[in-house]
């Protein structure tokens, strides 16, 4: 189980970036996972991790201020959760000052432009969504740490703990099984990753 | 501390009924609880009390499903959560069913029909401005469980332990202090209902 | 075109009653039509009817306040809009009373209950998803005003005008083409309402 | 009567900045002022300008494809529509180049930057609440076409035909009422824009 917490902007689906103070992005943070928390509690089962969503992701890899606005709000939450993101991000950065333990996450089915970012999904060919590709990107990440960029050339993205398959592509659950049955043909061990991070 | 949630209806102020199903409503209850509950935490306080507002607060004193909704939801949030609600109530009583503690709840700044139910804000003279009536209205609540009643007559209230004074009217503050002021003048006691309940 | 305002509860869909005072729900369609009709306009088109959307429309069947609230709101909006409202329901005659024009809608993928009511989505069997079915219920109901009831029997419609299949069930555009195909197909002309109420 | 249309962000009263696409705001604007329309027109009245809120209006001085959506979006309602903006600015600019009128406004309620840009709300001393000062600053906004600089210095405005007293000062209407004595006492005739742009 983790929180996938993001800006209030349901309309947009948490796609667009706002203007938030520090205090407001940590508050609205520990609003949704606070939330969230109720009913994981209820069900017996517990949080393992924090990613947030969408434009709020995109703009933390970046910023230095919402960065630690959010890792503030994990650890004031719970220090034991794990924070998911990039490997070298300023959120990365942020959640390991904090003392948080970070899972470094690759996404199979985004391309990556070649400074490590992923390329805007307003582009043609951002999203990938051939089974094959995505099975043959992880396995290279997980192995070599690097992927193909958009515009040629090749990215560094260091040791990945964790692969995102985004849940709103059509194919997604397909993709997944396709993912995993890759893995363990490539000889790659699936975990949660609180068992070893 | 006590959480206050309601129908998920921001414009209306949560002033309006909505048609949920006993799940909704339960869902909506552990959504917005738990919300607050995680700021409780961080600042290092805890939750005392759960008090449905609005328009549900008015729906549950009459509804046994969305009454053991609330009930069921507070539950399992924290079993040792008190809730408010008026003596007689639905909401009193699936509280009482569900084994939680019920503080007893009177409406010092608005009127009450003989049946019990408050003047519907709708109407002229429902809400009490008064300094001196509000002090008068809540001694004899609290001393002999009894209220003038709106049309005449006088309503049996029975235990009374928490008075509400709302938040949003001008003078809720002064209300409040004169409301203070007046009880411990007439020799009652003011202490967290978590002492005494 | 036509315009299809509702309930102000955006996480519900508009699918949950919510008690409105005339006013509210008369300023709600002003709201919604208007935003709709800036667009209209702006492509060039012209607004056709109003039809309340979800839990408004099942409300305004027998409410005879809010049906004409919503019958003020469109006649002041435009008194030459058609309204879509089945035979014989208080929305009916609150938009003739208004001296709206009133196009008398046949639900060919909902079950009816007896009364002329629809079945409860809640219910298993109320939502009807066979091509087959919809357009023999659809043809019945055209040419002899009648209905076959979901717990037995013939509900009595009386003339129908318009047809309406949920864009929101997953087949809708399939449902309508063989619904197209198979009136055609049963010597029945379709043309716009405008055309003939 | 004016239009003051914004971000979809009633949470935070749209005055936090989001990252829309030019298409995303144009429609926004759309549909803000087309539902606002359908009151004005039921009341009989008219709407006579259109002034872009908060953040929004913020971000429209300086971007050249949102200034140009709002502008688009308004010559689309109605050309005949004034615009209100600073003079100088990137949607005084774009309600132009659509053809539309443009009422140079001035806020006489906020200290300014010596790059003529508003002070931030978040500084000590940006919102100005002393009548005396309000009603100078306007005389001479209007009669030099400058403001004093809140580091010092004087901007230069040029020619301004509205003023902008924000509505949720606590003191808005006494300091208009202020401002309007003021301007009447220094020989300064109001009128609506309408009757001058």
């Amino acid at each position: 189980m983790g929180a996938h917490p993001g800006y209030p902007d349901v309309m947009g689906f948490g796609r667009r970036e706002m203007q938030l103070t520090s205090e407001e992005a940590k508050n609205y943070i520990i609003y949704q996972v606070s939330a969230l928390l109720g009913f994981v509690k209820i069900f017996g089962l517990s949080l393992q991790h924090v990613k947030p969503h969408g434009a709020m992701y995109n703009k933390a890899l970046k910023d230095r201020g919402l960065s630690r606005a959010i890792a503030e709000a994990v650890v004031e939450l719970n220090p034991s959760l794990i924070v998911f993101a990039p490997p070298k991000s300023r959120m990365a950065e942020a959640a390991a000052n904090a003392g948080l333990r970070v899972a470094f996450e690759f996404f199979a089915d985004r391309a990556y432009n070649s400074d490590g970012s992923l390329v805007s999904r307003k582009k043609a060919g951002s999203i990938i969504e051939e089974p094959d590709k995505i099975v043959r990107r992880a396995i290279r990440a997980i192995k070599e740490g690097v992927v193909e960029a958009f515009d040629g050339g090749v990215v560094e993205l260091g040791q990945v703990h964790t692969i995102c398959i985004h849940g709103d592509t059509p194919k997604a659950v397909k993709l997944a099984e396709a993912l995993k049955k890759g893995l363990i043909k490539a000889g790659i061990e699936i975990k949660s990753v609180s068992q070893f991070i």
